[in-house]
């Protein structure tokens, strides 16, 4: 299939959505949340195709289930687009504006990217979610789901369409492709012309491919080898109450615990708590040489495991003789991500919030903090682990870019 | 050769250089400079070698032109140093700051990206320019210029660490590539576990190579396809200024303009006009039909010519009923580089400014403003044509990214 055509659609339609009320957008937003709920029959019975096509495929429990969709997982989207309305629009906010001495007045101003591709997996609810995410910010969006959960976004997608229409939007501010083929995917990653930026939703190999392949500016989500130092002046029960938070909770996410750091004055005393701790848990955990001299029943970290996110029961542990040593390994083997220091010592916590280079740097707190909801942004479209634009948790306000708009009565560049 | 090794060290010398104090940093750019006057000599010898090579193989007079250094061009590029450090500097700058209701408390603080590329052609003043801002603004630099600049520019290196090595600071902040295959540039664009963002500074050839193939981030800059739209409502007088100061003050720069779009009511009063301003320039003027109706000199404009960035004596014209129709003509042509309306109504005016999707838009005034000095920034490294991060002139502040320091008491997340 032509993408082209779809882009530029797609384009056009910015240019009416980035000139929306604030007003206009809440209510289509609660309009189109109301017809989803309508919509309840329709949309179970296109996903009862996917769920029945993926099954047949003998595709594993765990990702059929998030296929699924169900009244209440239908009720949670619709009430997903409520939430966004009660966000604050960023479009149109004045970043900042000045005179120059030949007397031309500049401007500038948030606006919206324009065309925002999303490139996701299987589930359907992702649909929803980022077009409301979105439309709210005055962007267009073109999603590109998984194969298997085509039938749901479709249908999906053409509720949020019609939703749209009956409020006088354009349809074009969202696009679902429907072919599910690599050629297509690979067009819309280098729809350079029409699309403004790329954000890829999904697993390591999904963001590696759009890195890979796109010429449109990606926006690299995701990855978390996140890391907890336990400082030489921590406070030990603290640090395992935390680090079961970072590691336990939730194993499967970005901003879970997968590498420790223990400074060697107290791993005598801190190992063998943690290991007592971690047991109820069955995690692996993968420790130096160093460390296993203290606990013998630490299975061998190689050089690879402290570069490794495992998002499974497996945790890995180095020893270092100060807060500088735990900050060079740190920023050598993390992905950017979250990072943190359990310490009493003000200079230490200091010098390491300074240091890491990461997105998200804690003291004394643990590392699944990072997220736009704890944030306080009212809502995520990801987590940033690249530098360029937004870093960390992503809301409406990372949504956006700027333009500068300068008014003159005939100045010339002399 | 294997650019890893001198990633790895670019990374380590970004956190010494992330934590260098303002003033640590303006004393070294100053004794640079002086360092980079006292080096004459040498600098101009290995110029020579340079220069001597580019006339053997028979290269263009002005491209030599690019390449030969001076006494002078050498002052300048010092005083160049000299300028930056009366900059304010962007690290460290709180950019919000709020506490949760658990009691984290979070910063939002600008920090260095960390490890600039820049990818560059002939001129072997950007070596030293782009180091300095790189510098101020906390970066380590990997630089990978042209090969026919290759030995000025391993000159200018070399000078620049042995500066910051008299300083006490790491000379891997800035590193130029000696090597000057396709193999290293390609090598280059893939190091993203070392390098931040990529910026390529030349030809729109050179910007696609990059685009095409980096798997880093990048900041596209250049690209102009600027469009002056000339209302019903215009003082003409006024548009014919601009619109000559805009055409030809320089031809060759990316906020040139290159399209004119203009209201065909006034077109029968306006064309004779634009023609006869335009004859002592030897311009080319592509029309459309309705155009050359008026104006039988003109020649002909394809659709081709609506999206072209001449860089050249060349300019096209495109009738328009409204200023929406002009808009909407420029939003399908233009690179979002820098557009304006000569107009005296106000509606119109804010209409064109909202709805034009360009980094710089004006209202009766040159598309020549477009430019870090002219904004004001005091500085420029180039002028971003995307939406993700930075857009238009960037400055010192355009190389920075963010971190969040959030400082707890030991909260989990529940």
């Amino acid at each position: 299939m032509n993408l082209m055509i779809e882009g530029r659609k797609a384009q056009d339609a910015s240019t009416e959505l980035a000139m929306l009320a604030t007003e206009q957008k809440k209510e289509a937003l609660l309009h189109i949340a109301k017809l989803l709920r309508e919509s309840t029959e329709e949309i179970l019975a296109a996903n009862a195709k996917d769920v029945e096509k993926a099954i047949e495929k003998g595709v594993k429990d765990s990702l059929v289930d998030r296929l699924r969709l169900t009244e209440a997982r239908i009720d949670a989207m619709a009430e997903g687009l409520e939430q966004i309305t009660e966000l604050e629009d960023p479009v149109g906010t004045v970043l900042a504006q000045w005179k120059r001495p030949n007397g031309l007045r500049i401007k500038k101003i948030r606006v919206p990217f324009g065309v925002i591709g999303i490139i996701y997996e299987s589930r359907p609810n992702v649909t929803v979610d980022a077009f409301g995410l979105c439309f709210m910010s005055g962007n267009a969006v073109i999603l590109k789901g998984g194969s298997d959960a085509i039938t749901s976004n479709l249908a999906l997608g053409a509720i949020l369409r019609r939703g749209l229409a009956d409020c006088g939007i354009t349809e074009d501010a969202v696009y679902v492709v429907e072919a599910t083929d690599r050629e297509t995917t690979k067009q819309l990653m280098r729809l350079n012309r029409f699309v403004d930026v790329l954000i890829p939703r999904g697993s390591a190999n999904l963001i590696n491919t759009v890195l890979e392949n796109s010429t449109i500016p990606v926006i690299e989500t995701g990855t978390g080898n996140c890391h907890i130092y336990v400082d030489v002046k921590a406070d030990l029960k603290k640090a395992i109450d935390i680090i079961i938070n970072a590691k336990t909770q939730r194993m499967g996410v970005c901003n879970a615990c997968e590498s420790l750091v223990v400074h060697r004055d107290i791993a005598a005393k801190f190992l063998p708590m943690l290991a007592e701790a971690l047991a109820p848990y069955s995690i692996d955990i993968r420790a130096d040489e160093e460390a296993r001299a203290v606990v013998g029943s630490f299975s061998e970290a190689t050089e690879e495991d402290f570069g490794t996110e495992y998002l499974d029961r497996i945790i890995s542990v180095k020893t270092v003789g100060s807060v500088e040593e735990a900050i060079a390994h740190i920023n050598r083997y993390h992905t950017k991500h979250s990072d943190a220091i359990i310490t009493k010592d003000c200079k230490a916590a200091d010098l390491f919030l300074r240091a890491v280079d990461s997105a998200c740097v804690y003291v004394n707190a643990s590392t699944r903090f990072t997220d736009g909801f704890e944030f306080g942004f009212g809502a995520e479209i990801g987590i940033s682990t690249q530098k360029l634009h937004a870093r960390g948790p992503m809301g409406l306000a990372e949504l956006t870019s700027y333009k500068y708009q300068v008014v003159g009565n005939g100045q010339v560049r002399g």
